[in-house]
């Protein structure tokens, strides 16, 4: 309602600008990946997450690229948005601004495999039974863990159906993450394509953050007031 | 602009209502086959055609069920629809209302095989190479074809990438269609997410048109003249 718009509205104007002069890469949305020039394999990201952490970036006053893959949503208020298909495209492009980056945050949904031989005509196939072989993918997150200097913050996303904490502790240490942020994508609340999300955040140096059932919008927020604690920026 | 829009209001209530009593099915968009809880097979089908066919029967009178694949397009006025996933769920919606139908036109992209053992969890992969079998799945145009009568009226579509022509009046001879619309996807202007269409309508009788460059509307204005036609209904 009006009401709330209003309200809605003088928050953003009230926004500190705590992130004014960083540079923020956010990657959202699932990537695809082509079986022939019709068919393809994706997932069911749907970027609201990704997002939201974009919008709530640029409302920081930070520099915000946002790599995207599939999805319908509108592009943020000024956010540079750069829209990709496949997994290898989206990594040349966050290579691309990586090194200047102060916080990149993950939250596509990046195919782990590609289709090993992608067909150049429609496949047509009669047979009862057909195969696919797939070979992995770059991983695009651990490679970005792998160069980053100490100046440079990195996040990490664990959607996840089961063991979910374990995962995503792994997936921080294996990946050389500064931050991971975790959901259990199997709970209605907190799956594909809903604008609420139930995570744990979790830091490199063992802090669990249990964030309620909230707007996607509203863990959008609190990942950056928990990256601007332990950056230790300032407003 | 201003002009156009009061004159498509005025070409909407001028419209015959042709098919005024006549019950039509649509069905629309691609289907989904799932990997596991997160992954997916899909296609390119934007259900822009499907729908614009559905909108179109339902301003000339029709009764219209669209059974919708995977979209974000908004449901066209006086239209029931059906959202499905996969080609499975398709199959069963479109059977229970065909019986009852005067025309069917199949515009979705059904996924022709869907993958044999679909994993309850999210699939934890460390392989370099990874194989996906798929199975056929059944073949609704074909089994829609074998149960037709004299008095139903089925349609097709064949989006293809090559030998358009060939492919689509063969099609239409195997699975005992009415009428065939064949339209090149690897053409920018015929593809997929666009609102224009180049086609050929191909009908039972052996009659071919080739339409022209045209808005998807448009197209499916002509498409439901030449029904009407075939089918000797007159306004």
């Amino acid at each position: 309602d009006l009401f709330h718009e209003v309200e809605d509205y003088f928050a953003k104007m009230d926004k500190k600008q705590s992130l004014a002069g960083k540079k923020v890469i956010v990657s959202a949305a699932g990537t695809r990946e082509p079986i022939d020039p019709v068919r393809y394999i994706s997932n069911r990201s749907s970027g609201k997450m990704g997002y939201a952490i974009a919008e709530e970036a640029a409302q920081r006053g930070a520099d915000v690229v946002l790599v995207s893959g599939i999805t319908n949503l509108p592009a943020p208020e000024n956010v540079k948005v750069i829209k990709v298909e496949s997994a290898r495209d989206m990594q040349s492009n966050i290579e691309q601004y990586f090194p200047d980056s102060d916080i990149t945050i993950m939250a596509a949904a990046v195919s782990d495999y590609r289709v090993k031989e992608v067909a150049e005509q429609k496949i047509k196939k009669s047979d009862e039974v057909m195969t696919i072989e797939l070979v992995k993918n770059p991983d695009i997150l651990k490679g970005l863990g792998e160069k980053k200097t100490d100046k440079q913050f990195l996040v990490g996303f664990a959607a996840e159906t089961q063991n979910v904490l374990e995962y995503a502790q792994g997936k921080l240490q294996r990946k050389n993450l500064d931050m991971i942020v975790a959901n259990d994508v199997s709970q209605a609340q907190a799956g594909f394509n809903v604008d609420t999300n139930i995570a744990k955040i979790i830091t490199r140096d063992g802090q669990i953050k249990q964030a309620p059932l909230m707007k996607k919008t509203e863990l959008a927020q609190l990942i950056f007031d928990i990256i601007e604690e332990k950056m230790n920026i300032k407003a």
